[in-house]
């Protein structure tokens, strides 16, 4: 039999317990050990639970118990789960974890404790909730090189972005829906603004290009600034807008941004919907493949913490780690450096004369008519390939112009 | 250096040695020892093969080198592949295949064998070509209780339905371009008629229910009486056949069945188009889970073995096998005991009165009206769900009567 520890009892720890005991009879039939829940740790009382005999709130409960060998770690963040983690670790327990803020900030460190402990950690839930990514990437695609990650990595904000589509509810109303469902935080923050996508992608990033890639370096920016007319312009060129995450291999660097795009209609991202998030990995091998489902919530988020212990347990003493060098802190391609298409429009005086100094300033461009009766004095268009850095002067060009009252937006086009 | 043999050069043995060769460095570095191809064994000649000095046309060559500690056998069929898996089985060599028809038809004797000779039979490769699902399956849902299995798992029959679709093409056209283009075989019989894909989901439904579940008892339709027209009235109800192979549990059974399907287009396999195979999972917690990628073709599946080579050398030692136990034979529900809807098709020579019919014998049913003009002479719709054991007696009595000319088609409809 082993002894699994949960620290924190919150959605994930709590859905962690459930289901050891719901389908503990298969679980252990699977790992070939009984696998049973010894303690919980949470400063909270909860006099009304059923597990509230295994809740603890002395930590030394848990670390000091040597029969304990297994630790689950769903506190979340980066501050007293780090701790946590490391004296586990250091301590020859086995962690496994959905703490995504903690594997991408301090990752390498804590790989590298466990390497050096002999014992794993594992954190499948920490990106696409239930959905297989993290092992399948390191394992069944591993006889890849893969070059490329695209993701629709937090369902928060696609299921914003859906409500914005399919209902026509602007910004602020479908975020206020999201929360009144349990989608969005009260302080949706760190979804609104990609930070969530943003470390997810640093971690697939991490173990598909075997190096340690720092969400910090990646270009992130979130989704409160695209409108329904957005939206209704994606729309007309048989597209979509989605929060997509990107990281793709190019020579011995990476690029990676999160960021608002258009999606076209022959992009399997494009049917993702609501909670639903979606990872496209490519591979030279394999070419394209694509994993799909409930990217959060208690029992997806959970089922997939226990699979990383059945991991464990059914290969006890062989690790199954990662091995995330920080081969350069320089990895990841500036923002600027990077090309790509940008969907533009922009508020004209006459659309006549900026028609003309569009075609000057971006040369040959694709003119966007949205669909129905279109919107006065605006012109719609999407740029030809280049760097960033470029499209920003050719922004600021044409922003200077008398014809030209204002750039609305410009949103960067999701290219093959 | 763990050394390799190769059973068959064909399209997935000689891709095999080719990602081998490509991506030696990183394959060793994930698998931690250098893998090497040292024979290959084919009765063909290969004078212009970069491998050839591999080649060897004696199996002894590679059953009595005790330094070949891993087979692959990418001959296919159950015939000499069969007698070699178990030779090599016997002799204590890991076996690693592509084989979807052994594996279905002798997979309970072959796992057993190897279990007791303490080495691996893995088969990533034998469903979904490259698409990471068998290791998730059994690996990462493996908290989940699975429960139901749907799948588009024969790109040969989704390509020439996705052309019918598209294009307007009818079967027979489909047909003739998928053997051009190479995606069917000169006889495509396996294909076309469901065979192919009734062994993939039986192997599924192995892994996910944890019993064996024999192909031959899965009831099994192709799709060459699917027309034009099936598509057309599809598409009105905003839906588009696909091949579907399907299995679900049913209290301690299985009910499972390989047919062409009327697919909504909520459903995310109504996306999947061309050769490209998906399979979603529904597990107790997790949901729905999508695998989506390119279900043939030589790297894709050459891939999806070397990924079974790395994951033995990894994990050296400790056996990763599957225990398919024969727990019953009579595990599957038989056809006519499941419930199913059906979209059906009549001829009739008074539209008025063969609908009064209708509503007699099927009672509530919703019709169906195809885009455009329609077609004379014809009623459509789709039947309430019930047992296609009463839905056979229903088409007879119908088909009597004298306001019905004929059933032109029936066809069952996917349900969520």
């Amino acid at each position: 039999m082993i002894n699994v520890a949960v620290l924190g009892y919150g959605v994930v720890g709590s859905g962690v317990v459930e289901i050891i005991k719901k389908n503990g009879m298969s679980i252990s039939e699977k790992a070939g050990q009984k696998i049973c829940v010894k303690k919980i740790l949470d400063i909270r009382d909860f006099p009304d639970s059923p597990d509230r005999d295994l809740i603890t709130k002395n930590p030394e409960d848990i670390f000091e118990d040597p029969s304990i060998e297994i630790i689950v770690e769903t506190i979340g963040g980066a501050g007293v789960a780090y701790k946590f983690t490391k004296d586990a670790l250091s301590k020859g327990k086995h962690v496994v974890t959905s703490n995504k803020e903690l594997v991408a900030t301090h990752g390498p460190e804590l790989l590298k404790l466990a390497k050096e402990n002999n014992v794993n950690y594992l954190f499948e839930a920490s990106v696409g909730g239930g959905i297989p990514i993290i092992r399948p990437l390191n394992r069944c695609l591993a006889a890849n090189e893969i070059y490329r990650i695209t993701g629709i990595l937090n369902g928060t904000t696609n299921y914003i972005l859906s409500q914005m589509k399919r209902e026509g509810k602007d910004f602020d109303e479908a975020l206020k829906e999201a929360q009144a469902k349990g989608y969005a935080e009260a302080d949706p923050t760190a979804d609104i603004e990609g930070h969530d996508a943003c470390r997810k992608i640093a971690i697939l990033s991490s173990i598909a290009y075997n190096e340690f890639v720092d969400c910090n370096n990646i270009y992130t920016e979130g989704i409160s600034k695209i409108s329904l007319e957005d939206m209704k312009y994606a729309e007309s060129m048989n597209s979509t807008v989605k929060l997509i995450a990107l990281s793709e291999k190019v020579g011995d660097k990476i690029a990676a941004r999160v960021s608002p795009a258009i999606v076209k209609n022959s992009n399997p991202l494009y049917n993702v919907e609501n909670v639903f998030n979606a990872i496209i990995v490519k591979g030279d091998a394999i070419g394209d493949v694509m994993f799909y489902g409930r990217g959060a919530g208690k029992l997806p988020t959970a089922s997939a913490v226990v699979a990383d212990v059945i991991e464990i347990v059914k290969h006890w003493g062989t690790s199954g780690g990662y091995d995330w060098q920080v081969k350069n802190q320089d990895n990841i391609i500036d923002i600027n450096d990077t090309e790509t298409k940008f969907f533009v429009r922009l508020k004209v005086k006459d659309e006549y004369s900026a028609k003309e100094v569009v075609g000057k300033v971006f040369g040959d461009v694709e003119w966007v008519k949205m669909c129905g009766d279109g919107l006065k004095d605006e012109l719609a268009f999407v740029t030809g390939k280049t760097s960033e850095k470029k499209h920003k002067r050719l922004f600021e060009t044409i922003g200077e112009h008398d014809s030209v009252i204002q750039i609305i937006n410009t949103i960067r086009v999701l290219g093959d």
